[in-house]
């Protein structure tokens, strides 16, 4: 879709986040000013929108979603080694590329809002880079729309799946923005053995990390402090992310006390999709100085069938599983979708301000909080001062 | 907004909640045939669309909510008796009549293809039936677009707030369905006494009854038993509901299965907000055969921030709450805002049938379990064969 939007105009009469209204001046795809309209350049009236940073969609997997072909029933596993079996059944069973499957999560997302993104890759000694190489064709032909991180994921371990770390080796060596990992006790067997091809990669390519860790109890906590451990080692503090992090949902306020304060001395954070069980609590988090963000991780696809690719439809499930309704709490919400994410993502110059990228969503809300609470069905993307996308009715 | 609905016409090519494509004939706001589409009446193709009844809001407030006035800050309280409290000062700050708000939330929710609510209002000694005489109004407004349902809802007891048993009572005999009633012990602090009067004015109008129960563990256990007492006593089975239950989300399995039965038995039926905690357990209530249903509750009102009238959405947070997955759980989760909740309202001819009213929603999904995981974005509501609502862009 094509929106032909002018090098230089104005949105007039915008709601800003800390609730003030202003002009916004967009010129050569930066903000150029943010204040009262002037001059010749065409003013669009976005009276009644709050302007936000285009949103960051913090984790998800275009490889596998199923959005866009019909409809699979879900097959419910029994554990993530089973699922991922079963994933493998699911998958072989469309004949829709990857390509395609999450070039309409692509599109989808963009409708909502999101304007960064961070995709883990399935990398297995079976399939090899094939999704990878999807997911670069993906990045690439969206390049103007969004930004998209690729991380390169071991879906089947390392360890456990022959040939997996040369295929990680050579990702990296060929785009990946990121080296990811997947519970190292269940999976691979071996915490350590599994962190050290992990950080070993990361230090080779000057890569970040993200980590999966469904690992709960003293196991997980056990495993977050190997990680830890290994952000220091090798100096890459904030830009380490542990993903899923049950066990900081599972333990006591004391121990949460302690390893939050070692997550945050050692610059790792922790990845959400705010789960209905075992949810890293956001505000203990935050206030042990943890830097907790939020993505969508399945949309339709066989781990979870629900989904729809909604990026501030997570921050309401955060919102409403941990009890976040003042205006501060549900502000703090959309935090995990927009500034806490864009520093896990370490995105340059996020935010609106004078110089800065006009990356934006418009929403039609009152505030920050009426966003968070109602999940407004309109909303206008623009990418680099170009609308690249919008939902429910034009607007003139 | 009129729609100017022909007064015999053909839905061509959608989709059946059992998974079957069919032609239906809508004449005289009944519908008229299911099978394949012959004849001149005109035909309106919804190929990939889904039909289904109406959807059935179990459980709002339409005297509470805001929607559509300046955002309020949520000020959270302590407890029932201090939301009480604070609610009336947060109400008193809004100079916006019920009908106006109320009249707000009853179009939202027709968007989104509610065709039956169920309003819970308040009357209480101060205010007495002002809330309920608005509630008329609205119902009688929006008569040929929806079927509401008038619970007279003691929201501050009734012992506790002299006036309220007469205003009841004048509610009931001027036009309320049920009878409601607010935690025996908590408010009024005299379980029998308040359940006496509730069971007592149902009896003399032969009116249904609906009772908020928030109070937990072996309270709320104590206080079900005595609503199914009454129950089986006045010959109302069928005709109570207690609303919320956290006690049932609360007990272990062993009284979950003694509680489930005396409620199957006694013929009352549990609605559900799909609350984050204490949410009563769907999948063994049912199997109990315990009919339990949905409603939205809370939507932007003193109570709570979060909610945009959509309670397609309610199904989809019970399906997340209970992880209802599968494409028979997802189908349940559905029951909850459709089959379930029509029995709930004793509502007559609910459902998709030749000679049944053409009361229906046009839902943009594929089946039904993509209807629950995704919960689309476009939609259409007819009542009685005429078309009222739309959401999303308009069909041809």
């Amino acid at each position: 879709m094509s929106f032909n939007t002018p090098a230089e105009f104005w949105l007039t009469g915008i709601t800003l986040a800390d609730g003030h209204l202003a002009d916004v001046l967009v010129r050569a795809g930066r903000i150029a000013e943010i204040g009262t309209a002037f001059g010749a350049a065409p003013r669009f009236l976005r009276s009644g929108w709050l302007a936000l940073p285009a949103l960051v969609e913090g984790h998800v997997h275009l490889d596998k979603t199923f959005l866009g072909t019909p409809w699979q029933p879900h097959l419910p596993g029994s554990s993530v080694a089973d699922r991922i079996r079963l994933e493998k059944l699911a998958r072989a069973k469309t004949n829709v590329p990857v390509q395609v499957r999450g070039g309409n999560l692509v599109e989808t997302e963009l409708k909502f809002g999101t304007g960064y993104m961070r995709s883990h890759t399935d990398i297995d000694g079976e399939s090899g880079l094939a999704n990878f190489e999807a997911e670069l064709e993906i990045r690439d032909k969206y390049r103007d729309e969004i930004d998209i991180q690729i991380v390169a994921f071991p879906q089947s371990g390392i360890l456990a799946s022959p040939g997996t770390e040369a295929f990680l080796d050579a990702a990296l060596a060929n785009g990946a923005d990121a080296i990811g990992g997947l519970d190292p006790a269940g999976i691979d067997r071996d915490p350590v053995g599994h962190l050290d091809v992990i950080f070993r990669l990361a230090t080779k390519y000057d890569k970040d990390v993200d980590i999966h860790l469904h690992e709960g109890g003293p196991l997980g906590v056990f495993e977050l402090d190997l990680i830890c451990d290994r952000t220091e080692k090798f100096g890459l503090g904030g830009r380490v992310t542990v993903s899923h992090a049950y066990a900081l949902g599972q333990i006591g306020p004391e121990d949460l006390k302690r390893f939050g304060g070692r997550l945050a001395s050692a610059g790792v954070s922790i990845l959400t999709s705010a789960p209905q069980v075992s949810m890293p609590p956001v505000k203990a988090l935050r206030s042990l100085g943890v830097n907790i963000f939020a993505g969508s991780d399945n949309i339709r696809d066989a781990w979870a069938p629900i989904g729809n690719g909604d990026i501030l439809d997570r921050a309401q499930i955060a919102a409403r599983q941990q009890d976040l309704v003042s205006d501060e709490d549900l502000a703090m919400a959309l935090d995990l979708i927009t500034g806490a994410s864009a520093k896990a993502l370490r995105l340059p110059e996020y935010g609106i301000a004078i110089g800065g990228p006009a990356d934006l969503v418009l929403i039609e809300a009152e505030n920050v909080a009426e966003a968070v609470a109602s999940v407004p069905r309109r909303r206008e993307t623009y990418k680099r001062g170009r609308k690249v996308a919008e939902l429910g009715a034009p607007v003139a």
